[in-house]
């Protein structure tokens, strides 16, 4: 290997990395890469691995090891890059590193979203940065725009597309007609989706990360547990098909809006009219729209997860940190990026009172007067239906599917509405309860 | 007035504005706002106006000034804002204010275009910060995502809608297939382009843009006079209406692209494939989308002008200088955003070697052998035609208008052809001759 290794300059920020896996070998090959213009800036001194013996392509074996300790307490290692994800050993890694005073780079959502507070604390305490812009959006730059750029905003709102995995499998049931399994098993043998795919299909994954920014953009510290969570499992070929035809699209939402009586935070699968832009995000890609009071609606796009995206934003971090190493009197005192400097945190509020339109589908016995009875099950709510469509019945079964678009109405009316609807004997079942994502309100 | 002004505290910033115009006077609203998270950061310490009698809602009015000095030559200042506009005197005061070691927060295009290397020198040479986010895409935080979070990243290209005024314009002919200059007096009646709208319509202002972008992305010092521009004046109702036929919508683009030969830059109406994301910027949005050999395509897209955004940019501005004073041991060497760290500057290649498709539109004489003489030209030049269509003849006249789409041709050649068909006898005119921007090669 012809690469010329700068191992200790007085200037350089000494770089140790947990984890060489796809993300890991990205970042340290990238580390290492001769011709860059922040060469000298960094200095990678050691590498930890569970397995030594994987081949790694570009990636200096000389620093490779299975022993945390050469990593976390290499006195050289002024900065601990985080990639191996998972909850442990890495959140541990991440404390101690914290609590040694090295700055901690990390792309670990689920460690962010649950020891984001802990972490936080540490990192003041011990004035060091704490820096995760991968965990959110891959390479989407989302979390310095808001801490950073749009730092004299109120935001107001964010609404995102932050998991890959589902937003290609809607994409490819929509195109295709396919079914969520099928769907599913595409995105399987493309390596878009884990064997076991709960953290991306039941939202965990964009729970997480929801929390992240929303912990960011309103100073709301929000347990991951507390957010709606609604996952794409029952989304089926028709309902794409039933919201085609009336104009949408569905996709998973992760959403958190800010008004005068708090935070609302929420992911669920949601009908998106056509002809926004967030309706046009296929396959793998992440968006996020944030809304700030001075600024507008901003709109960030591009590759939410992958080696080379998330490589960015490990490295957009180390060099922030370096830089900022090289102009200070010394390590202490830098800022936090994770802390906020909201004097008040913002209540989070629940769903209860959230008021948007609903997309409503049902298996209903295909006779006379069925329609009254479902209907007067809305007016009792004080739900008003916008319109009713009929759309292919089973005749073997005797069953029609009956979509019901409402006026806006409120959530626990609907829900209320939703058990009362199962009961009724004209009703088989109630398929889908979808909620419209509206935009003209912003 | 309940506001309550905060004049020296040890720890705030201060700041002086220079203009208070829409801009101006939103800057100055957001600065005394007393219920900021950053209000303890900062202090406004003097405001110059060329008209002080101008009512200016929510500013204070002690402030303000008719006097430069009183601005410039404050020591508590330790920001100059400058968002007067136009050349002269604000590159004056700019570099003054540098040369007295204070940072400069500018939204003006034009000085930093045709003055960026002599005030980023300044500032090295003062130690000081010059920032000019609101310069490019308005609140669009695009050179901040250049420079710091993509940092790690080669920007291999850049393309963008940088002037909401022209793509207000072609937009509104598309929709409503109005002409040029009825679409123009729209625009202006709605306050989206000057009474003298030169700047705008004949891309001096996206030249400026893109020379500052060339310049942090690729660290290349382009002179906007060597850029090459094109305007939209000659974009006709027909041209979008031929270009939906096949497929596409008309933009004006501003693109700059690196590789191993040089940094190619220009600006110029473009045919845009209508299912990409950059067909579908409507109005007065701005959108850039970069490229960056890490990250892959980055699309950020939001309000390009107001005051509400460009305030939102200046003070991002404003603020990250500010958190840099008080985490630094004192004012000096603070970097600039400015300056480049690459070494070797990359060659500025000019358009003779450009290869993409093109859209001719040919007022030929409607009748036989006219294409033969028309395609020859073609052959002639080694340009390949992929189709030609023939649209509604002027039967009057008898002219009928020839659309012809080419193959990826050489810049050089299809000039050449122009020159050529020009003179043909069987050609009335070359009405127009638009390049194609495709999709499929990044």
């Amino acid at each position: 290997m012809a690469m010329e290794r700068q191992l200790s300059s007085p200037s350089a920020a000494g770089v140790g990395l947990l984890g060489a896996g796809v993300v890991g070998s990205q970042v340290a090959r990238v580390l290492v890469q001769p011709d860059t213009d922040f060469r000298h800036l960094l200095s990678l001194n050691g590498i930890l691995v569970r397995d030594k013996s994987r081949p790694r392509d570009g990636v200096p074996s000389d620093l490779i090891t299975t022993d945390p300790e050469r990593v976390l307490g290499d006195d050289r290692n002024d900065i601990i890059v985080e990639v191996m994800g998972g909850e442990e050993p890495a959140h541990s890694y991440m404390a101690a590193a914290l609590k040694a005073g090295k700055h901690v780079v990390t792309a670990n959502k689920e460690v962010l979203a649950k020891y984001g507070d802990e972490l936080t604390n540490l990192a003041a305490e011990n004035g060091v940065t704490l820096s995760y812009e991968a965990s959110v959006g891959g390479g989407i730059p989302v979390l310095a725009v808001i801490q950073d750029s749009l730092r004299a905003n109120r935001i107001e709102s964010i609404r995102a597309i932050i998991n890959g995995t589902t937003n290609f499998v809607l994409s490819s049931m929509e195109e295709s007609g396919s079914s969520f399994e099928d769907a599913l098993a595409e995105a399987q043998s493309l390596g878009y989706a884990e064997a076991d795919p709960t953290a991306d299909v039941d939202a965990h994954d964009a729970v997480y990360k929801l929390s992240i920014l929303t912990r960011l953009a309103f100073g709301a510290s929000v347990n991951p547990e507390a957010i709606h969570r609604e996952g794409i499992r029952h989304i089926g070929a028709k309902d794409l098909r039933y919201a085609g035809a009336l104009g949408f699209t569905i996709k998973l939402l992760a959403i958190a809006r800010s008004d005068a009586n708090g935070v609302r935070c929420r992911v669920h699968p949601a009908l998106v009219p056509v002809e926004v832009p967030m309706a046009n995000v296929n396959g793998v890609l992440n968006a996020v729209e944030l809304n700030g009071d001075l600024l507008g609606p901003l709109w960030l796009q591009g590759r939410g997860a992958g080696a080379g995206p998330t490589a960015s934003a490990v490295m957009g971090d180390v060099l922030r940190i370096a830089k900022t190493m090289f102009t200070q009197s010394g390590k202490g005192q830098s800022t936090n990026n994770g802390s906020s400097t909201r004097e008040i945190e913002p209540d989070v509020i629940d769903m209860d009172d959230l008021r948007v339109r609903y997309y409503v589908r049902l298996a209903a016995i295909d006779k006379f007067g069925v329609l009254a009875k479902v209907a007067s099950v809305f007016g009792d709510a004080q739900i008003s239906i916008a319109s009713v469509l009929q759309f292919d019945s089973d005749d073997e079964r005797g069953l029609a599917d009956l979509v019901i678009m409402t006026h806006p109405s409120r959530e626990a009316n609907m829900q209320e509405a939703a058990m009362r609807l199962r009961q009724l004997d004209v009703v088989a079942s109630l398929e889908n309860l979808i909620r419209v994502e509206d935009y003209d309100e912003v």
